[in-house]
């Protein structure tokens, strides 16, 4: 049966996470909704992974199987028409039957903004702080990430995940705009649950002098979620591409 | 007695526009508020404009007098801690006693975003245009705004000002970020009020084949608003800068 892959932006302020839940609004749900409406039957939709409330996405991965084949053009044009503006359909397409969203990803790349000058345009997309936090420090203690290493220090508690394993191969901080404005750009196989905030929160108190750019070495040989920082705010958090093989 | 600028940048989404109104909150009267909170004294504050509801700024130019000096860093990080995260000062300077920050301003540039691509992290700040309008009508309709002219064809009906002679000095289309995304910038003296939305409405009617880029100067020598396009939505348009002599 017809395969069809969909790449997904919203701005998730507004939102309850990606996954559906009983008596919540969420993106899949808004999708699956959609979908029902254009397709008049049940059309269950497959994300990369779950982002949770008050995350952004601009390139979410989700599939779904249709019954019979449809045009692309149309049913992008009328999921556009149908979902609410704070969701979009940025591409859509035909993949092979045997394409899954979530099991065929081969990485994900995160971004985390943050503003050290208060700027009321980026307000619904970024962390404030204050006091200003020396970047510098946060700069040097980005590469301490990289690495596959067991990541549990940096994943919530109340994930039931086991193997925490994770092959981060990309972690650095950039410079705006505007100014003040810096972003953070994490890339690995796979995150944990809350692994995203838990890292910007760490830097953070790095940034603001209460560990050392190293202490992330000891932070990781812990395994333990409570030698790690505070986690940031959801509204800084955006799942900017997922990866799969060529 | 002490005279100070500030730069205010606002995300207008929720804001009943600049001016202070009765019963409405506005962004003019949150900066009282919030001089009056810290300075615990009634601070009456001068825009270089009002904005209407909706439309954002990034270099809104405001004036206030305070009875004494004031230590200057300190102020704008109070009035960044009590203004809601939708209102920011960027900058607070001390000038002349005599500047004004409307009678002195020089020019002002606005810029509008469209989207001909549905993109929901933007959906805030920008207009979604269906059908896609042809961009390169509309980028030649642009030079013809430019000049000095009376520009009563783009200003709302109700307006009461007199004199609607404007000095455009810039007019143009330029590509996103992101794809689809295409942003207009108009730099004049002064504008009329609705100008910017009634010249942006006119573009996309060329740009959708209703009119001649060339219809422009026919438009503007109407002097009638009902020659003129559509009212494009506040969202998409930002006050840039306004500009004083050096």
């Amino acid at each position: 049966m017809p395969t069809y892959q969909m790449t997904v932006e919203y701005d998730g302020t507004d939102w309850h996470g990606w996954q559906i839940q009983p008596d919540e609004n969420t993106i899949q749900g808004e999708l699956e909704q959609a979908l029902g409406i254009i397709c008049r039957t049940e059309v269950p939709v497959v994300g990369s992974g779950r982002t949770d409330a008050g995350v952004h996405a601009r390139g979410q991965i989700a599939h779904f199987i249709l019954e019979h084949p449809i045009e692309l053009s149309r049913l992008a044009n009328s999921l556009n028409g149908v979902l609410p503006t704070s969701i979009s359909v940025r591409n859509l397409q035909a993949v092979p039957d045997k394409f899954h969203a979530r099991f065929d990803a081969i990485s994900r790349r995160y971004s985390y903004t943050i503003q050290t000058v208060p700027a009321a345009l980026g307000s619904k997309f970024s962390w404030f702080i204050r006091p200003s936090p020396d970047i510098a420090e946060m700069i040097s203690a980005a590469p301490y990430l990289v690495g596959k290493n067991d990541y549990s220090a940096f994943c919530t508690t109340k994930s039931e995940t086991k193997n925490r394993v994770c092959n981060i191969t990309h972690a650095s901080w950039s410079p705006g705009p505007p100014d003040g404005c810096w972003v953070f750009q994490i890339e690995a196989d796979r995150f944990l649950h809350g692994m995203v905030r838990a890292i910007v929160g760490t830097l953070i108190e790095i940034g603001h002098g209460k560990r050392s750019p190293e202490s992330i070495i000891k932070i990781i040989g812990s395994r333990d979620r409570r030698d790690a920082g505070a986690t940031a705010p959801a509204k800084g958090l955006v799942l900017e591409t997922v990866g799969y093989p060529l």
